[in-house]
């Protein structure tokens, strides 16, 4: 490994998440990239390259080629524009690559967006795409959906460790509880532990409001190599680490259901190269596409022991302004899921909150932040760290 | 821009190209994949990261996290991989990103694959697949197929230049000679001049053996930080430029149909970065997707001068051994053209040609190679020039 350039965020914008009838691909992908250049104070011609990320666009909108039509749609011909896709992690991987175009020195400048318009297919259209995360041949074919294998996953982390379903449920509580301070989020209503418990079963032990929702969304940062970041904006957000790591796509491959070894090896990358500790961090935006996926990430990160997160949870320790504010955004439950989007959402919110920008939600003395995004059921994951430059 | 560190290639393979009725997805990836890492004499073990282009595999195969697929199927696990998409350039963007990767001090060796799976899904199917590399709401929507947008650019030029239905046919004659030389090629038939006169109008003046073929295919290279490179193997092949740009998604929107922009502009920049000339290449490989692509390839890439290059094919003067030796490979026509995989193939086939190893179609005396991917009918376009290190 050779000495990378530091790299810092200088600009961010959300487009409204939720059902947006009222707004195509592109227009979400202008509304999100309008507010983050504007926030980043630079003109559009100062960027020097686009990175998207986006899953399914071919199946949601029977359009490919999105990093083309991104920069098109921003006006920016005719810098370079690149799409990529790692599942529900499409977001966070277009971010780091970004950020490994500036540290190489290819780049000084370059915008990411991460972007999903997913209600206009049926529901069973998209559940047909979001299988496409994980394996096709082996579990998908054999009718495994999305919460059925992370009702399995969920099932054997409550018989291993004594995980109830009311843990998992609070996890949604709380989330709902944030995103309510959120004027981005897909759900801005807080709900109660009987929501959750009385919600339909979607596949045991997971119920309705245990899982991230169908949404449409664009997030949009722009990033910048830190030294010309401090003459351009007044508070540069470093990038303090970026780690990715990868695991089987069948989870019939797994040594174990309960716990990512991705999420593991990226985290333990991620410390190792920012020299920090779980114990350093005050807020972090993690992958809860289900309640049970919020309480791997959280031990798995290495916030709480193996087994003890839904302890944890239960005593209110993920709250705002706890030991760790976890999904101060409103995760991926309540904010919504646009799968391509929440990777860079995720960075959006840990920007807003470092520079205490969060408003209503916003948590007290945040020095680190981190964000955590999953592709799939854990084949691939990635660990961003945060600080102000 | 800042110093960026040399990166060379140091293995390559391919699977065979063709209607793989025998090979799955995994298997193309397995095929590729084993080849380049034996040619490169490292270990699996030594690769970092991996890098796959792949456009449409969610239409074609209904899998997407194809970064995660190929990693898992190289039992390369946990190292982080990324699946990049372009359209037809998604192999070149992929390889570019894996270049930015190691220039960044991130990583040392990559793994760059390309692959596509087209034969599995109806002709229809594959079209409508294809389609989402346009503008599907301004182009595919309304009834444009992508023979039909090229045929638009064949006519104008015809108009403009006096370019001949022969001029163009003969791209397809001299890429089936050198197709033939080819172990690896969909086609390795000679064809005269009257067997692509003759074919069927598939959008009129492009007939049947003026379009590129659907094709199963996958081709990997192992890239490496130049200076340990030169420890590992005899003989590394350098990037020596790396360069990739953007135009609107949609021809209506383009001031001009007999050249493509995006070319242009990655071309300028490539050779300005390798301080060359386009007189300094002995071997090109373009994009030809249709004949008349080809055509404009050589002009845009400025290998002829505008409106000139269907008069210099005449001439011969783009076959082995002439002035510039184009589509050695058999280029996409003859060679095939698995989407995803053939920016990478291209990559492939200037490492054979600089290191002397293309056989019955090795050209004399090569001492710098381009290749030049696109994607869709120009929204993307990608050049890269290789030396020996």
């Amino acid at each position: 490994m050779g000495k990378m350039r530091s790299v810092s965020v200088i600009g961010v914008g959300l487009s409204k998440f939720g059902e947006r009838w009222d707004a195509s691909f592109r227009q979400l992908v202008a509304e999100a990239g309008v507010r983050a250049i504007s926030d980043s104070q630079i003109d559009g011609k100062d960027i020097q390259a686009v990175y998207g990320g986006c899953m399914a666009s071919g199946r949601f909108i029977g359009q490919e080629h999105i990093g083309a039509l991104i920069v098109d749609q921003l006006g920016l011909n005719p810098i370079p524009s690149t799409r990529l896709e790692a599942a529900c992690a499409s977001g966070s991987v277009a971010f780091r690559n970004a950020y490994l175009a500036i540290a190489s020195g290819m780049h000084d400048v370059v915008a990411v967006g991460g972007v999903e318009k997913m209600t206009e297919v049926s529901v069973e259209d998209a559940a047909t795409a979001l299988g496409g995360a994980g394996d096709q041949e082996w579990e998908l074919f054999i009718g495994a959906t999305f919460p059925a294998l992370y009702a399995l996953i969920a099932r054997r982390h409550m018989q291993e460790y004594g995980t109830t379903e009311e843990q998992m449920a609070l996890c949604a509580v709380k989330n709902h509880d944030n995103g309510s301070k959120n004027p981005y989020a897909q759900y801005q209503n807080k709900i109660t532990l009987e929501t959750v418990m009385n919600s339909g079963v979607i596949a045991s032990p997971l119920k309705l409001f245990d899982c991230s929702p169908i949404t449409d969304g664009a997030a949009v940062t722009i990033l910048c190599e830190t030294e010309k970041a401090k003459k351009l904006v007044e508070q540069p957000i470093e990038i303090a680490a970026s780690a990715q790591a990868s695991d089987t796509l069948a989870l019939a491959e797994r040594k174990s259901l309960t716990e990512l070894q991705a999420t593991k090896i990226a985290a333990k990358q991620a410390f190792e190269t920012a020299n920090l500790k779980p114990k350093d961090i005050q807020v972090a935006e993690v992958h809860d596409c289900f309640t049970i996926a919020e309480i791997l990430a959280v031990e798995d990160l290495g916030f709480f022991e193996k087994g003890k997160a839904g302890k944890a949870i239960e005593a209110g320790e993920t709250k705002l302004n706890s030991a760790i504010s976890i999904n101060t955004s409103g995760g991926l439950k309540a904010c919504g899921h646009p799968v391509g989007a929440t990777g860079v959402k995720q960075v959006v919110e840990a920007v807003w909150q470092l520079r205490g920008q969060a408003e209503g939600r916003q948590v007290k003395n945040v020095e680190r932040a981190l964000t955590h995004n999953v592709g799939g059921s854990g084949a691939t994951a990635t660990v961003h760290i945060f600080k102000r430059a």
